[in-house]
């Protein structure tokens, strides 16, 4: 009988598993939010996450649980394990992908190279942090923050003192960087662990826009620290299926870890096109405690270039004849989400040997849906 | 809004047309035999494909309709197309694949290479066709044959006693021939046409049991009189989607028409890995009349091994932690079918610089799924 993967969330992630499974022979349900989500196809449910009830139901007779999302509550993740459900990535390493201050500290206790940070639950600590900081910092809410959202730069604790009543808050010094890296890492539960080349990422308004596939200009010891660090932090944390780790390449050459994620992650998405194993499929094979597939990229280069809020009228595809005709060698990959600004609605990948023209070819053919 | 293909029959070809449908954005519904199909996650409707009100029900709010396999009836086909249905291939280019004998009259006359053919009604016609090519000959049945089925080598017409009640049967010379050869070609309504490298075919008991792309030893002039004849064929029966063309290379080199199949095929499995775009999204490009993809090999070789039967005991899916451990650069697909022997139930491609070391790998993999 076929192995069994549920995945709680209908986004995009979740739809980007679908492939995968049906090639590799896997069967994916999917518990959707809505019932026109991306993964809509694979969508074995609908309902609410948060409700123990409705992810009981949703987890019988699966072989694993795993997530398109890290927010699935704590103690509905450790009333499903209590009922023997595998779930993976487990509670345990999911509440630091959940809460950012505990992740500071988890980090620190590994002793990995992170920005100087600190919790604060008043003004006043949050003065002596800026204070003792260059006057600038980066607060961000513990929980519930992604593509930008729940972070902001201020000068002032007066900037965020609509945060200040939920508790405390992590700030964090303002990092000197050159530019941003992202170390992909696969875990299984038995502990094998691969490591994809580091990329570099580039975010625009908080929002990743690019990545390129290796990193360009990667010196060797860039990359072996990057796979330190991120295999470290896959072990020290416990995490199993796929993990991300967003670094910071500071103007001294260190590598502060900045964000992690424990899914498949948008910095990840050019190996699907560009790798032997994409990430969507090593995430269903970690969590089914399956061996890991190869992390090498099939061609020297690939640069994925995401398509933020789409065409201001029509879906993506009235773009597609122009695209396709244009650039026949990219890949496209549309969501199947409603255009609107900002949203991630898709994505572009090309792949080559000269990472000049490959990344001329995935930003001319993502141009083509945006006006 | 989503462009929508329906996909009749839900077989492993429609199966293997949802994972590029899902990351382009397509739209995938299947009609399915049976409710347990290889297809079955796309499946929206379950029915018979020679029942016009069934495949008319399923064909509502379509963008197109194509095919898992060449069997719905012409009846059928006309009357969709009589009600403005998109159908691709259409009627009168599925007939050619319908009827072998109608489609080795069409190559007469578009003056392709092909061995020496006659349709006989009687055993006195077989006889005589028999004396003329040193006393054996293929015999086979114009319609149903597929893998071997429908197909005999005999040197007396009493061994076709059963089927001469049944009307003209095809009969052909036994061509001299070093080896089989097949060459893809995409076709889209509007007339774009993209050719796959050439590939070579290993078939045993009469099944496809492994393709190596592009044909090793391949001349360019053997590539070009491949693509020639391909495309001379798709432009000739006004073939739409994706075609095969199954020719025999002789002993005197030349290239001669065996069979033809207008889906994606067995000899195009290796594109999914191997090629930047494969066999089964550029078919759906190409019924949907969009631009055609990159033909082209990602990396120099690729080799797919069919899984043929599947292990004595238990599923393909108890054999993959040792096969995955084993092969990690591999990519194995499953069809979710029972095992049975010498059906179908899977494939395996390695890809890579070095053939020898490609179909090692390859073959090795595929070896651990079978007793």
């Amino acid at each position: 009988m076929a192995l069994r993967v549920g995945v709680v969330g209908g986004g995009q992630l979740a739809r980007m598993m679908i492939a995968p499974a049906v090639e590799l022979g896997i069967e994916i349900q999917v518990l959707a939010e809505e019932p026109a989500m991306s993964a809509a196809l694979a969508a074995s449910a609908v309902g609410d996450y948060r409700d123990l009830d409705t992810v009981r139901a949703f987890a019988q007779g699966l072989d694993v649980l795993t997530f398109d999302h890290e927010h699935v509550p704590q103690e509905v993740l450790r009333a499903l394990v209590a009922d023997g459900i595998r779930v993976h990535p487990g509670p345990d390493a999911l509440q630091y992908a959940q809460d950012k201050l505990l992740m500071r500290g988890r980090l620190a206790e590994l002793g990995l190279p992170q920005p100087d940070w600190a919790a604060v639950t008043d003004a006043g600590d949050l003065r002596a942090f800026l204070d003792d900081h260059g006057g600038r910092a980066v607060v961000k809410t513990p929980r519930g923050g992604y593509d930008g959202k729940g972070v902001r730069v201020v000068s002032d604790p007066a900037e965020v003192a609509d945060w200040l009543d939920g508790g405390a808050l992590l700030v964090e010094e303002l990092v000197d960087f050159t530019r941003e890296l992202a170390q992909q890492i696969a875990r299984r539960p038995s502990g094998e662990l691969v490591a994809y080349p580091v990329v570099e990422t580039v975010q625009r308004g908080g929002v990743c826009a690019e990545v390129i596939a290796p990193a360009p200009h990667g010196t060797v010891r860039l990359a072996e620290v990057a796979e330190q660090i991120g295999a470290t932090i896959a072990e020290g944390l416990g995490v199993t299926g796929m993990l991300a780790v967003e670094l910071f390449e500071t103007t001294d050459e260190r590598l502060l870890v900045n964000e992690l994620a424990m899914r498949p992650h948008n910095s990840g998405h050019w190996s699907q096109d560009g790798a032997v194993t994409s990430q969507f499929e090593q995430h269903l094979r970690a969590v089914l405690d399956l061996p890991l597939g190869e992390p090498t990229p099939r061609q020297p280069w690939a640069v994925m270039v995401n398509i933020l809020g789409g065409p201001a009228e029509g879906g993506l595809e009235q773009r597609w004849p122009a695209a396709l005709a244009a650039h026949p060698a990219v890949k496209v990959h549309t969501y199947g989400k409603a255009p609107r600004p900002g949203r991630k609605v898709g994505h572009v990948t090309a792949a080559g040997a000269d990472l000049d023209a490959v990344a001329y070819e995935a930003r001319a053919a993502a141009a083509f849906f945006t006006d």
